[in-house]
């Protein structure tokens, strides 16, 4: 593909790069036009487009790169991660990963004391402030390509955080989350070159015109804080991450003490190329804990932060949004709902359960796009093999299911290891969960042995099914293998009940499978009102739980599930402010 | 001026009128598509640009549009105002204006039940968002437009509620106002164009590539919720009102219990707009109340209101970011600060008194902002006029000021009057500001005659000198017709004071007086940590107190006297979401 230039009198253009950045980043400027600006245009056309490629094949990465990068990732077990060494204001070592899969990483890494780090951070924030919108961006964008470098000993170190399978942690923490930070970068660019460097003013008067030049500068807000999750250490974090840094404010990224490798190698890249760059590493630090040490809320509560991103529990995130929110700091999180699908009628019975049980099967349900909830009519669904009774759909679906996962050794690779007690005690307790309510269990969560990793939990989705008035089942979300059918009186009920639990307990993907045109415009608008993105008829390569930047928002911001979406306007615009400078000019 | 159309592959491009939008409002998105792209065009730019003329002349506005305008206004007095009659859930008719130059208004409002209000103004809030952003964006231009009409007769009523001089009131209740509104609707307008209605996303494959349809539709947040002032009731809330309703929400408008005839009149031009272009009026909605009632907190409290725009003082203000920031509704304010001028040396000496004496005496130093503090150093300043002493710059602002304000009759009409007895008994108090810190009274505020109006209390700014450890005198704002003079050790104090003040109390303006380079420099590096405009060396037709739409920011969000500007993308962006639906596509 080959950028366009912009053009056109609204088509924000170019800041200049000012003369005295360092020649390093001058140079990365011009290295990484062409880039940023396909990227600019994918982010305003939404078509396709990825600068880093999914596929792991030596093909593409090149022989040798996959061993290379579990080299890489073995070199860091059991020992200081040395790489963050020169880290400012660190008071100790912590670590305790053990990876979902079995082993402990043991793995060290700089705890900051707090107060001295804010002072170390901002350090540097008036340069990179000075540097401009185009530099920063070109500085981000680097780092990015060399945290895609290292894409391999990521994927290994997300695969023993998160206990995600190998190739969605190579997918999803590599390429897929390196297209969403370089989506934020260029979200931030364009938002800042809406404003233009400078002006002249001029207003017409009687005699002479009233003439000014007036520049505008872009000002940071303050230090942004990324607090990371267990189950998408990257993923989640690069979009705040780089949103922040690309519009001149410093970020401390807090990991969760579970999945922290993943991110301090993300970090030791960032540092690197800002170090290289001609400017202060520690615009970028790591903010390491021991397990249960509650460093985020410290840091959230420093004076210094004024953005905040968060991926993780509803509670700590009600937390956030409500201090943090009352402080006037900017708080983009992302916390829990309950994902639904929207079954009417199929005219693909076979494309639809196995997109179905894809969705569900995939990290063992562990994504925060996972589908929960399936809304099917009492009566039953219409299909391309017929009438199908509710009670044959649970059982297709469970058939689906079993079939995807049957084989251990092969179901692994898609189901991963789960990743923490809660979300084996949520695939363990299936069947109470049913027989409280009178429900039935139409198949429950199966424990499959790890050829490898003995020590792993991994679990196959089970599945439920209540009906419409058990609602303290399904209007909470259980977060793992478990799916629960929800009998409705019709569809008609199905799409009000969507509505109605999305607004009150939010969900990050919605899905509707049905036949009939009229149907699905009603999706549509429960979609809206309800304020969650929709996927219709899915049977293809394409699943509900994914989302391709560029091209697809991840969240909405309008539910309770997050306050944000993956990347809009509103995720960049308030992370930093515009100081104007007038004077008359003749 | 001519509007060229969008162009370039990044511009945002139109988004389809919908089939089913009403005629008339289809209409009106031909007839205001020039205008729009033009207003479109001015945001990108950022040059000169005005849809509303500023004079009130004859020529400008017809023979007998000034005088038809004031009998529009004396036609409301001592009665109801019959145009809001047709709203919803009133429940009393409230209302209690005093004008500051003597006569009460007595115009009755209607006072609303609040559930009901919410259940009313909601009601039409799925067509209007359905309507999408053309036709809303054309719609708000026909309702500035019908505003626009008014401006004599709104003049009149801000007058007679802010205490605003008639021209001033005019220019900045009217055309100024309205170019501010239709600032927010360009932008409310473009930031929804960034996202496209639809794509066609296709993702290389092995074979033929996966394709998929992606309609992106805008939603609204909810309720938005305009909180006015008395001292600039249009101004202040057009922007927010019109960036909230021109992304799809209802707007409920709460004015000012002692400046309410100038919204009604507002509002009333808005919901005949509607519904003459087929949607439902009660989206603009006028909820008056008694004075001291307190309907401001139980509206931003209640859960339907997601959008708070606010300008008024600043502990109801911190109250209301603290309580709707924690229950994550977007809050915008604008509060108090302390104005700074740092003055070092000037190569104008007469342009730049006369510049600042204008300033501090426009509308008796009633605007959010109008200069307070004026930093100079003990050794007084360099001038084209020779080495002024501190003492003699002091006596020449006085003069200055005193030639501005000398004469009674001509002088009401720059002064205004004041508008409550706080401003008052701040000027009053003004040799005691002084002298309990051994500073010196400059300038007594004097009171003035006012030709017309016997009752009208008006007042010329006062000017004290104190030194710069007296913090407890200018580390606050004295709201009203009160300069500061603050002695410092050197230029480099004073811009260093002129940081910290402004970062702990906040400003909306600032300028400096230098002849010196590096200092001008040092300055902008002090305003950009400060986060505040600056404007420099003003000795010409621009005050610091004045900013242009399209072109300055008012505000920056960067300190604490207003958490936002107008207009830029943060204020306009997170008042709308937008919500996903995709299908595979052969």
């Amino acid at each position: 593909m080959t950028a366009q230039p912009l053009a056109g009198p609204y088509a924000p253009a170019p800041h200049p790069v000012p003369d005295d950045a360092p020649a390093a980043a001058r140079e990365l400027v011009e290295r990484h036009r062409e880039a940023l600006e396909a990227a600019l245009r994918a982010a305003s056309t939404r078509e396709y487009h990825s600068r880093y490629p999914e596929s792991p094949s030596p093909r593409v990465y090149g022989e040798g790169a996959a061993e290379a990068g579990q080299r890489a990732f073995e070199a860091h077990l059991t020992r200081r991660f040395d790489e963050l060494a020169d880290q400012p204001a660190t008071d100790a070592w912590v670590g305790s990963e053990v990876s979902p899969y079995g082993p402990a990483l043991r793995v060290g890494y700089p705890h900051p004391d707090v107060p001295a780090l804010m002072a170390a951070v901002t350090r540097g924030q008036a340069a990179w402030r000075d540097a401009g919108a185009e530099v920063r961006a070109a500085v981000c964008l680097e780092a990015v390509d060399r945290i895609h470098a290292r894409s391999f000993e990521i994927a290994h170190a997300v695969m023993h955080t998160s206990g995600q399978p190998f190739v969605m942690a190579f997918q999803a923490a590599g390429p897929h989350a390196q297209d969403r930070a370089l989506e934020a970068v260029a979200y931030a660019l364009f938002e800042q070159r809406r404003v233009p460097a400078s002006v002249v003013w001029e207003k017409p008067a009687r005699g002479e015109p009233l003439r000014m030049v007036k520049d505008y500068r872009v000002v940071p807000r303050g230090v942004a804080l990324v607090i990371g999750c267990n189950t998408f250490p990257t993923w989640n974090s690069y979009p705040g991450l780089f949103a922040s840094l690309a519009t001149g404010n410093a970020v401390v990224v807090k990991p969760h003490p579970r999945a922290t490798l993943p991110l301090a190698i993300s970090v030791a890249a960032i540092r690197g190329t800002l170090a290289d760059s001609g400017f202060d590493p520690d615009l970028v630090t790591l903010a390491a804990e021991q397990d249960g040490e509650g460093l985020a809320k410290v840091l959230a509560l420093d004076p210094a932060v004024r953005i905040i991103d968060y991926t993780g529990g509803p509670s700590f995130g009600a937390w956030l949004e409500q201090e943090a929110g009352a402080a006037g700091k900017v708080v983009c999180t992302e916390k829990a709902g309950v994902n639904t699908i929207v079954v009417d009628s199929t005219g693909d019975l076979r494309g639809a359960l196995g997109n179905l049980a894809f969705s569900l099967a995939l990290y063992s349900g562990q994504m925060c796009t996972t589908p929960q909830n399936v809304f099917v009519p009492r009566d039953g669904v219409d299909t391309d093999e017929g009438h199908l009774t509710l009670a044959e759909f649970c059982d297709r679906l469970a058939d689906a299911v079993q079939r995807l996962t049957g084989d251990d050794s092969r179901a692994v690779e898609l189901l991963g290891a789960t990743v923490n007690d809660t979300v084996r005690a949520g695939a363990e307790r299936l069947a109470g969960l049913a027989s409280g309510v009178g429900g039935r269990l139409v198949l429950d969560s199966r424990r499959l042995q790890h050829p490898t990793y003995p020590d792993a939990v991994v679990r196959a989705p089970g599945i439920v099914q209540v009906d419409v008035a058990a609602t303290s089942v399904y209007e909470r979300e259980c977060f793992g293998p478990v799916a629960i059918v929800v009998a409705t009186d019709s569809t008609v009920q199905s799409l009000q009940r969507f509505t109605e639990t999305v607004r009150q307990h939010g969900a990050i993907t919605a899905a509707v499978y049905s036949t009939s045109e009229p149907v699905l415009a009603a999706a549509r608008d429960a979609a809206a009102d309800a304020g969650v993105a929709l996927s219709e008829n899915l049977t293809d390569g394409v699943y509900v739980n994914q989302t391709a930047a560029f091209s697809d928002f991840h969240g909405t911001g309008a539910n309770p599930a997050a306050n944000s979406a993956y990347t809009d306007g509103a995720f960049v615009a308030s992370r930093f402010r515009v100081v104007t400078s007038r004077r008359h000019v003749s």
